[in-house]
């Protein structure tokens, strides 16, 4: 962040005898065109930041989708947009307290169950003036009791609704981490390869710097702990502090699910080396295999319990994105966050206070899904059934997807053992190689953008997460409905065969 | 952002033998407590900025109603919070697109209106996926569409969807414009005095500087372009980069309405020095006298024409927060831009990318504000009869503040012309001013403290906005109900008295 940084200067620093003089001196308050907002004149660290997953595949697909091509968008989670349905009980809930004058309609028993009406004459209480009045900077009170009484029934530990935030997604929860922890480029925040590159942008944005340590592929994308303490070394050698460790579980983009052991490993390590957990818990629901079931890194940290359970910062995240609600649009989320500092909790409620108040309709879903209905309620039966079908339904696209690609050539894929992508592996013939470093392409996202081409399957190249030097990989969701999933596999096998046919 | 700025040592470069130690050398990752996200190791920005419409006055209020004291939250925008009934129609759709099935059910007829169903399966097509989908990071393009449309209308002129982001509420879309712009502490934000402190807590955020230009509190809070020209040249000659000026039409918190000749006067500033003009517009529909009436930043500049036309940059801000749909909690906005270098809206873009995208809920409201029913339509005279009942009413209410204000002694106020508050100037007497000094409080917090304590009507205090050396001031909104208006001036005035008397 020097002052002269962007205009490739020495640091004002250097120049003590213009010392007053500053950036007004150095060419005006506008570029030479007249514009002030000029790209040449804009924030360099926002300039920096890379988001592949809106990148130019995403911009490729959304140019040929107006041109009238069919385009499958599996380069992102969003669920909806591939036909997976809302949940019936939050919406039936969702819409009573969009609309609180049908409560009042002499028919609305007809069209709601009783459980539905009951739910949202609570939260027209517990949300004061309707989900038309800001709440609280943090978010409902009663809510954030909801979600620390969801999380004390999943871990077996207390919670306290105080050091709960609801957010507008966990996106916001996340970059308001980063946000507060960042002070400069010497402020590390360790980061897994590859990773959701949510992480990568907001600490360019911040002015941070990421150090990567690299998920085991040959391991099921598991994390070494050997190598994630040489990344510290490493960083430390250099006179970097590393401020904190992020760790996405179930994973994404590589879906492995983490074992209890090594949680309790990163907790370990944490403590040790005094950083700050990160815990992007937003696929916890999503998991399909019953090996490595979700464990949450509080509970793992307060079963260790000693000075860890006391001493050790961690910050969880949870959206109602994911599982089985897959509620994108909606933008609920919240982050818990545990062993902090009281003073830090201040800032960090003064910081969200600028913004006055996350979504509410955000909030309401995020309560219906960490309070939904009980044993013995009318809608129980069938939300119970709705919310086990659809992540059966992912444990079976998970197999399709996996075994789909390793029956094609050039191609492995580890297990999607939970969230909602694969990320295989794929061998790039060394003439289409050449071809994409002749287009100045990275030659994943030259793959990638052939196959978008030519069967409208939307993807995101390896290169936007990270990966091995030498080695190419592509993410895609899991997500075409199971009726889709075979066409897709289809498609995708039919344009790897002629694709390395083309450059053999 | 030195890196050893938060420990008050000499920056690094000071320290060029010590190059490749660090910050590691110096006091290690933790705080000597252990904790990493330790307040004294966080982000100095965020540390340094203050948010007052939840500051000090707030929090009390809230401790005094966990304790049982009826609270009139009268220190934030939040008519629903107050009692302001939504408007039937957008919520009529809202509820509809939130729970889709409604749709085939056999009496939805008998609850809807025809027109707010055909609204409903219109919005259903356009969000693809329905509201529980991410839509474009920068919104729907169908709603960029409608707002382009309603701009047209308004202006007169074309707008252009691409140049338009719809985001989570107007702040937002405010914070990605200064964030965009700001690079470091030499350039600098023009603010009005007083202003709204969204602005002045962001610029510190981002790590920029403000510039506060007086409004003229004798001239009913009017812009003095003098006294604007002569701020630019004081920035200039401390080197400093003035990169755009904010104003806000109608005035948060002073409620004074910009007339033509000033806007015109503001945008040639704006080409003449080059420099952004932030419009803050979110108050448009909130307007109570017929002399000022609002006009647009966009129309003048499109009437203006010349040069100034083609290359002022603009960004305007609008809102569903105000207006007379008041739906704070949905957090639907927009951000237009005008005149921007293309590669600068292609870096706006994909700085919102990283949020993936604004919630649609609020996308929805700002369709149905922007795009509301149809002379013709079912629905169309009773959403036309509450619009104008609730702006009425607030027309009145906006006399009765002022008249209250003005007959309360030591208070003199400038009529609420438009917007949502009023802002009087408070005489306190020079005992109390005392106390509060020896308290260690400013003494318009002293004041609003007090009144907070003995009548539950909770204010912000003038500092928090900022205003003149020796003069004292506090915000109050006008929304409590006309109902409840008589008995909120009497027991401010009451208490006026005693305070007054106390202090004598």
């Amino acid at each position: 962040m020097d002052p002269a940084g962007s205009m490739g200067m020495a640091p004002l620093a250097a120049w003590p005898a213009l010392g007053g003089i500053g950036r007004a001196w150095m060419g005006g308050p506008a570029h030479k065109d007249g514009k002030v907002m000029h790209p040449d004149l804009l924030n360099p660290d926002l300039k920096e930041l890379q988001y592949a997953v809106r990148g130019e595949l995403y911009l490729k697909g959304e140019e040929l989708r107006k041109a009238g091509k069919e385009i499958i968008f599996t380069n992102v989670g969003n669920p909806h947009a591939l036909g997976a349905k809302p949940l019936t009980f939050p919406r039936q809930v969702l819409a009573l307290v969009a609309a609180p004058f049908l409560l009042d309609h002499p028919k609305v028993s007809e069209m709601f169950p009783s459980d539905a009406i009951a739910r949202a004459k609570k939260l027209l209480v517990d949300f004061k003036g309707g989900i038309g009045a800001y709440s609280d900077s943090k978010g409902n009170p009663v809510v954030r009791q909801e979600v620390a009484d969801f999380i004390e029934k999943r871990d077996g530990f207390p919670a306290n609704p105080e050091n709960i935030f609801l957010t507008d997604g966990a996106s916001v929860a996340v970059r308001l981490a980063l946000e507060a922890m960042i002070r400069d480029s010497d402020d590390v925040v360790m980061v897994p390869i590859p990773q959701y590159p949510l992480y990568s942008a907001s600490i360019a944005l911040y002015g941070g710097s990421l150090a990567g340590y690299y998920l085991d592929e040959s391991q099921g994308w598991s994390m070494d702990m050997n190598s994630v303490r040489q990344v510290i070394k490493d960083q430390r050698s250099k006179g970097k502090c590393v401020r904190a460790i992020v760790y996405i579980n179930p994973g994404n983009p590589t879906g492995q699910c983490l074992s209890y052991a090594n949680l309790q490993e990163l907790i370990k390590f944490a403590h040790e080396e005094k950083v700050v957990l990160l815990a992007d818990e937003v696929y916890q629901e999503n998991v399909y295999q019953d090996k490595l079931p979700f464990v949450s890194s509080k509970k793992v940290l307060m079963e260790m319990g000693g000075d860890a359970a006391r001493d050790v910062e961690l910050i969880s995240f949870h959206t109602v994105s994911k599982g089985s609600p897959g509620e994108c649009g909606l933008r609920g989320g919240y982050a818990e966050f545990t062993n902090m500092h009281p003073d830090t909790m201040a800032e960090l409620y003064k910081a969200v206070s600028i913004n006055l108040s996350p979504n509410t309709v955000g909030q309401v879903s995020m309560s219906l899904l960490v309070n939904p209905p009980k044993p013995g309620d009318v809608s129980y039966d069938q939300y119970k059934q709705e919310r086990e079908a659809e992540i059966a339904s992912l444990r079976r696209r998970a197999h399709l997807v996996t075994d789909g690609f390793n029956a094609m050539e050039g191609f492995s894929c580890n297990f999607v053992e939970g969230a909602m992508y694969a990320f295989p592996k794929v061998e790039i013939p060394a003439k289409a190689v050449e071809k994409a470093k002749s287009l100045g392409k990275s030659p994943d996202v030259f793959y990638c953008l052939r196959l978008l081409e030519e069967t409208g399957i939307s993807t995101v190249p390896g290169s936007g997460f990270g990966q091995k030097e030498g080695t190419f990989h592509l993410r895609t969701t899991i997500l075409p409905r199971e009726e889709k999933m075979k066409e897709f596999v289809e498609k995708f096998k039919k344009f790897n065969e002629a694709f390395r046919k083309e450059y053999a």
